[in-house]
């Protein structure tokens, strides 16, 4: 074998674009309090691997994800969707594996014999995921359901103890769905763009608190599992186009649009973005989100989103009618 | 015709035990928003109607909601139900009564004419309506869907400045999907009992500003309307429940009883709690909760509930099998 | 007032190609048995007659339905949907109509003071309504439940002592879900066409005795009724796509479109295919049937029909891995 | 080890009454088209054999399906649900076993060489597998789903070349769902009792040739197969049910539970019939079956069942209103 090559693809543009504010738009929340961060995370990771694979003609890729999670099951699903020709290896499956390296600090050797220096972090006492969209803590500490998290924890949102005693006004603009423009009333700022709308919401919702949930969920393999959520920005828009689309939308069509995203989101927390019928769903979706035109008015304040008003650009609601 | 009688009668613990809990229990939220705190109430109310109209003989009932509402719907259909040989006048569509009286002037006169007096206050810019599950407002000011709702509007939550700043934390008992005792960790008050339970909760939810919507939704009669309201017990028990529930049930089972949920809270608000469909849907959804079992603990604190742990009765929650 | 212009206006080529395939296409079936043909009707009826009222400038369009059926809510909720501005007359709702014209009696009369012949044919001891789809047959004798009808009451599929005593083999090429070829590989002749093939198929199911139901059924309007109907053409297709689809469809998406079906076959029934649920069912049912193209093969006997065999054009059956 | 003792355990009565009937009764059918006969034997058999493991003490059970089909599903699935702690042993997907006998013929030869004499019959051209709910064709020459399965294949049905010149008249008693008696108009048999009533209505069925279909359909583990059917009871059984269901149900009720029994139907294929989801989902379909109750009258003739009239002991359909 000849030189390694290491191939660092930043793809926070996509996921964004692509998946997080897809999945808002259509309503995506699994068993209506998870807003899917790290599921929308696999697919678009996948997608990254499956080009690069293609690129060197690779007939393998390969996965950190262990056995009992559902990361395995949104990865080799991915990849069966975009390439069933590459197949995928699952090294926490692998008795060869798993039997060599019991833990961290085996690998941490195994790599240094290989001349790689990993920085050496005393473990948390809970596994982390983190991406633009949110962090999710689970495992250890947090496996007694019972067990309050540690308030040390959180990463991306403030505790109250520095929560601002007022409240900052946003007026986010949103077009079929996706925000493209958020003014920040209290201080003047507009932002546009669809990073910088997304990183400028994470940052307004963090400072506030906003955004964290702790429960219990239902995997894909069968067994329940406790997690903590962060997702500062995407529970702000999440709630701003739920609040805009019930004056935007027809009542029935709504209804029957609500009654797929909750398919949707089932699908997308099982890892099939882009199966059959997750590409079916999207199209869907996506056609009730054509009229989803407008502007909401929210407070971000104390730990939460507080809508306020709300304007559709072609709306339903007759002001005349309701009088 | 003889004396005239009045019938007083306090229906707050058949409202709170035959209504609010089951549907608490059962998952009732319309469009994803709102806790039926209206739709609850009336045939609530239209039960204890029929009951005083049997006890006289009486061959009418009659209710105040205009022709544009939700309630009239409610209140007809469920006396529909419930004696279909009673029939039900609703002055405010009838042109005898709205082309005489114009407003509430002169209804206040008429009552003068005729011996009664009622106190007169100032009206609000706005239309209220409040039982002891919640407070809703609407009309007025707050037909501009844009228009933010004043501060000084709400009654059963205090407003930010008046906040603790320090959370309070609450322990509640489950059985069935019904609350059956609350203990509050912070102050070392047990609450038990139906009414002192819901009424504890109103009064922790309000001092900590929990519960306040500011929504648009669609009318039966297909209009949409803006509605601000305030459900400070009923919120968090909501959210008491929900979690608990994704403990106690099965994946599968949850995510049928879901569905069930979501048409049975369209039922309830379109005023068919005692319809055949609403019986059906009561009756399969009491089948599910009868494992919701188990205590969940939360912290209320500034506008929020903070669930921070749960514990099934009997638990499908494995800690061996997740580790 | 001038001259009286009636308008004849064929739309047999418009109920074929944008009411009848579509709805076969999509999965349209009521209560899982009536295949919509008096549902799909009217809509396209009250099309023309917009199209008619706009070209003439007037302000209203009127409907024979009585206030007891479908039809009524049919004609005036079309008419609401495509021109809300055009109003609907009824006549048999209006008192100073039906009090003057008991009948049928009564209208051949008053025809008659006004210069109008009508061919006064005995009256059916049953109502008929009829197009190229199918016949309905109902009220009269036929209230009754438990009263068979009649032998000598069809008009477009013949009775058992007529059946042939050999099936006729039809092949049936079908793409995005509409018949665009059919062969009957028994007589060798080849049928294309939109008008032409459904005609055709209404020939062969009706020699063999198709498509002949005895149902109740629940009215959009809520009381039950009993109606009779025979659908030989539809009834063969319906049956072909049905076939054909699992072959071509994904399980997933398939198990999706069809709920979508459900609900749109009850919006058809109900006269909603241009709400705006109606039109966003038909989009999304659209982008399903995109997929199923291919080949059925049928035997057409002895009232019935037989799927002998299939192929898609991209098949998702894999012989080798059934194997 | 000591004695081999084989025990042999009719099981018709339960599974009529167990899983027939109430299938049959909640609408039981997969894909629209298959009424679950093998998937319904499954669990039934399970239960069975697992009753003799425990009687037995034994920590092992196992099944002679393939890794291929829906069955080992089904089999290990109840097993599961049923006692988890008997493990399940599926020969066909060990390598020890599959390699050594490669068919047929191998299994033949073991079994003379330990002293069983097996019945060899020529192998038919397809794998069949028979109850007395039906008998289901597939693999072979069907494999290919353009190819028309042959006319001396069917088993339960006589081909049209026997069916009788005039109908036989039946009137089925239903009571929630279930039939307690069937009388035979046109030879005025009346036969009463679970089992004596299913063979009946098979006999009938088997001689007019009623419930023969042939289908492609989604096997659980993702591929899709083609299958032929013939089931003569159960089709006349479903069509009576589902048409007295009608006039004994509320519409809205009859709509949650077709919801419901579509789900159910997938459960019921996939293996689940006492699982959580599937025991759930039976409880609420019980509970509107215990309003069907009445009568149905039909024809059974040349291939077809025709319902000719239907009597509910508790009507909601009303002859006077719908006039």
């Amino acid at each position: 074998m000849g030189a390694i090559e290491a191939v660092v693809d930043d793809r926070k543009k996509q996921f964004i674009e692509n998946f997080i504010y897809p999945s808002i738009a259509f309503g995506g929340i699994y068993q209506n309090r998870y807003l899917l961060g790290t599921s929308l995370a696999r697919p678009c990771i996948t997608e990254g691997i499956i080009q690069v694979a293609r690129h060197y003609g690779a007939e393998y890729i390969a996965h950190g994800a262990t056995g009992k999670g559902n990361d395995q099951v949104r990865f080799e699903l991915t990849a069966a969707c975009l390439d069933p020709s590459i197949k995928c290896i699952a090294p926490w499956r692998l008795p060869e594996f798993f039997n060599r390296f019991k833990g961290r600090l085996d690998l941490m050797e195994y790599a240094k014999t290989k001349g790689f220096t990993v920085a050496a972090t005393p473990k948390a006492p809970y596994s982390i995921d983190a991406n633009i969209m949110h962090i999710s803590f689970e495992s250890g500490i947090l496996e007694d359901p019972m067990a309050p998290a540690p308030a040390d924890m959180y990463q991306l949102t403030v505790g109250p103890e520095k929560w601002p005693d007022s409240p900052e006004e946003l007026s986010i603009e949103i077009e079929k769905g996706i925000p493209i423009k958020v003014t920040n009333n209290s201080t003047k700022q507009v932002i546009e763009g669809s990073v910088g709308i997304f990183s400028y919401l994470n940052d307004v919702g963090g400072r506030h608190g906003v955004g964290r949930i702790d429960i219990t969920e239902d995997r894909f393999i069968g067994m329940k599992s406790r997690g903590v959520y962060e997702t500062p920005g995407g529970t702000i828009l999440f709630q701003a186009v739920r609040d805009l689309e019930v004056v935007c939308l027809d009542r029935e069509v709504n209804k029957i649009r609500n009654s797929l995203a909750q398919t949707f989101s089932e699908k997308v927390y099982y890892g099939l973005w882009f199966s059959p019928e997750g590409s079916y769903l999207r199209r869907c979706l996506n056609l009730s989100q054509k009229l989803v035109s407008g502007k909401v008015l929210l407070h971000i304040f104390k730990g939460n989103v507080y809508v306020r008003g709300r304007a559709a650009t072609k709306s339903l609601y007759d002001q005349e009618l309701v009088r």
